[in-house]
């Protein structure tokens, strides 16, 4: 057995059952044992930019890593972005990189590179595997580091794939989070109790399931305001889910939120800090005179943490909440907040709702919170290009859910072979375009951090020069698309999409 | 005046007037300069890696810098794998990448990434520069870095760029190439007035313009071979021009051209070896018998070194070459052949021919010998998605003059993207898509490595499913195109994009 086919092996006996590949020479051996080693399954993408973020999407839906399949640095480089937003999500994701044979790596060849210095500021575990009888073991490893959420990349030298391997390695143990102190949570308790005005922040796994439902039952109970990260990995959101409110994106806007508050108690994530620096503003969000309680970092058990703090206070379980009905859908305009609303009132039970909508984001939000219960999933990196390609893996890890992804124009670009992808695999992803014809978020934050806005800066916002036909686009990769100019054909076209398995395309002209 | 327009100043004053550019926030001082400094022409990509591809394009038919402007660490990423082209090819380019205020940096902002671990594999020159102050001579050292044949990244913190700058800086002088010592060119005279069997082999800046020249006298004077690297950056070829012989692709066929040799004097480059390793092949291509002679490394004036051991030689000059007629255009089935026969047929005069036809190259290369003079750009670093952007590049480079881009559809779908900017720049560019509908290159290596393909792999293998319709891609991104299906239809399709100025498209399907 190759040492790729024992990779292989170990991957899919630790648990991994897809593969999002890009590969090249030195990974066909890789390839090879694809063949034989069937429950693992391969999705090609097109570019590997797809594959890192369709990694991302599996795993912050499926809760476990897929696999991607990458070609040296140059690939590794391609699925750099995507893999960016993996980290900070920290997704479970197992990059496997092919590397020159080690005896050619020094040559110089053409594709030779430092694989591991572009892998490492994406990498929570790093390591490049000796040779074919160690690479089962390396590749049990890795599976257990990304199951504790993390980025692992596995480089596989040609030959460590090519030579005859030790046979399939037994699947590892992943560590369990840690539990938090138990001074911790009476700290957090005290603040609560204080009757001070108080916030909980949550964060990472936090956001959906028992983690938000625990710190439902604190906010109810203490009247703390219970605030999420403006973006964390996936939100459960929508009719009948407990209320979260997401931090402001805009750093005035979080900061003046924040003032008030005499306590701040954070699980699953850090003190917040401003998305991007300002001139004249500050970066941490917390007011000074806020003392920000630490009831779990990202790293340990703040479900069970959560679920502790409300039997301290004596949080009794949440109502039941009356189901409410879906809204009416809207008519008229295409605006960022009728498109929300046509969301918001077509949306199916159980929906994967990807966001890239960037600028837009600020009005749609809001309004899926009248959505049917969903799961949505933002960009946690600031990385653009995430939502096509995310979509296609949250797809792929449950193929019983409807997913929609809304995408702004300019981000659909970065990585539109997407599509290609979700017409091959017939995935059920309704993609939306949201087309304005610009970087809109450019113009905006221009102005935040006080530059001035001329003729050619203007320019590098402009992407109507000339006009993206993503119907087009998308009919040209296998996937079906139509072209909508007001709310109620918005709202038509999402149900029509929703009704028919397989992926579709929406360019949705924003007046 | 902000640090920003201090180091865009510096850049146009030292000779720098494009700049490709994907900006985002961190990077909103530098696009506010762009207003101020119109000697840099700002040209927008949708896609990082068009932009770095372009700059490779451009640095490769210019002979000098462009700048890319980057987003942070996944920016970067996203331009990485043309980067590594570029950085094989040693072409000049400056990189510049913003990233967040210094003091923003450390607080785990959802962009914070460690934007030198990325660069440093593709960087000739790194450094991020402390503030406003020092980032104009930063600038200018970096200019003259590349200037030398290298990438020079320079990272600018936000603060470094809305702060007041101390005004632009002087151009730095670069360094000229050192020149090689004596000894080399009489060790070189002396392997070639052996009399036994010899070949030169040349690469880097030496394949084109004076150091081919001098090369050609030589190889006729001594009745040595001349070859050049199988990737070189930029390759002079056609009617009229000396005829240098690239080294064959594959290694067996490379070790078997270069087994009866008893020396190899190189120049502009290194002692070969094989693209990839596989079992049972050398990586090294020279025989271990074979005395390779160093005449000059990549760094040094291989130019006057083969014009010195020309000299010495006792070389007369080329003879003038009567000018041969164009060959007739092809008729009949479309295959890699006779699309290089319809290329060869109506390529205009001081085209340049962006090469990415991956497989098809083995048949393509060869007729182009006799197609009117031309620079040839293959892919150097082995980093996919080399061929739209380049074309993109050198046609702005080069304004005067049509460019060719062969493209596979395989490799054009990992920067599509560069078809909206020729099409927003109005470029005249005629984009051949050699639709195989297969990663062809990848089945014929997988027998190379020795691996089985079954249906799983081979399927990795197959892009038809479901069909990529490049006409209509092109269409939706501002280009028109057009499909062919045998080469009289093709010749005649490039003649009339080559006399119509702008961007074509032309989908060629192989049979």
């Amino acid at each position: 057995m190759t040492g790729a086919e024992c990779v292989l092996r170990t991957l899919a006996g630790s648990g991994v059952d897809a593969c999002f590949a890009n590969p090249g020479t030195s990974e066909m051996h890789l390839v090879s044992a694809l063949d034989r080693v069937s429950e693992v399954r391969p999705i090609l993408t097109l570019f590997e930019g797809v594959a890192s973020g369709a990694a991302d999407g599996y795993g912050r839906m499926a809760g476990r890593p897929a696999a991607t399949l990458l070609h040296l640095g140059p690939g590794l480089g391609n699925a750099f972005a995507n893999l960016h937003n993996a980290y900070k999500a920290r997704t479970p994701v197992v990059n496997v990189v092919g590397d020159h044979a080690v005896m050619h790596r020094p040559l110089g060849a053409p594709l030779a590179s430092d694989i591991e210095s572009v892998a490492r500021p994406v990498s929570d575990w790093l390591r490049t595997t000796r040779d074919a009888r160690t690479a089962a073991t390396d590749a049990a490893e890795a599976v257990a580091a990304a199951r504790e959420g993390a980025i692992a990349t596995l480089i596989v030298p040609a030959d460590a794939g090519w030579e005859d391997g030790a046979g399939a390695a037994a699947p590892v143990a992943s560590r369990p989070r840690p539990p938090v102190p138990d001074e911790a949570v009476e700290a957090a308790a005290r603040a609560l109790r204080s009757g001070e005005p108080a916030a909980i922040l949550i964060g990472g796994p936090l956001v959906h399931g028992a983690g938000l439902r625990a710190a439902a039952r604190i906010a109810a109970h203490t009247g703390a305001e219970l605030l999420h990260d403006t973006f964390a990995p996936r939100v459960e959101r929508g009719r009948g889910v407990p209320t979260a409110r997401p931090l402001p994106y805009l750093t005035a806007v979080a900061t003046a939120a924040l003032q008030g508050l005499a306590h701040l108690v954070t699980a699953g994530t850090h003190a917040p800090v401003g998305f991007f620096a300002y001139p004249d503003l500050p970066s941490r969000l917390a007011a000074p005179h806020t003392a920000v309680d630490v009831l779990a970092t990202p790293r340990e058990d703040g479900a069970a943490a959560l679920e502790a703090l409300a039997d301290v206070l004596g949080a009794p379980p949440l109502p039941e909440r009356p189901p409410a009905p879906a809204p009416a859908p809207p008519a008229g305009a295409l605006t960022p907040e009728t498109l929300g609303l046509a969301v918001a009132a077509t949306l199916p039970e159980r929906a994967i709702v990807v966001d890239e909508s960037v600028t837009a984001s600020a009005a749609i939000v809001p309004a899926l919170a009248t959505a049917a219960a969903h799961d949505w999933l933002p960009v946690t990196g600031g990385s653009i290009g995430f939502g096509l390609p995310a979509a296609t893996g949250a797809a792929v890890a449950c193929p019983d859910r409807p997913v929609l992804c809304l995408e702004g124009d300019g981000s659909a670009m970065y990585t539109i072979q997407s599509l290609w992808t979700q017409a091959r695999e017939n995935l059920d992803v309704t993609n939306v375009i949201l087309a304005n014809r610009s970087y809109a978020i450019l113009e905006f934050e221009m102005q935040r951090v006080g530059a001035t806005l001329g003729a050619a800066a203007n320019d590098l916002f402009d992407i109507a020069r000339p006009d993206l036909d993503f119907v087009a686009m998308a009919a040209s990769m296998g996937v079906p698309g139509r072209r909508v100019t007001d709310a109620g054909e918005l709202a038509a076209a999402l149900r029509e999409s929703f009704a028919e398995p397989g992926p579709h395309l929406v360019e949705a002209q924003l007046g």
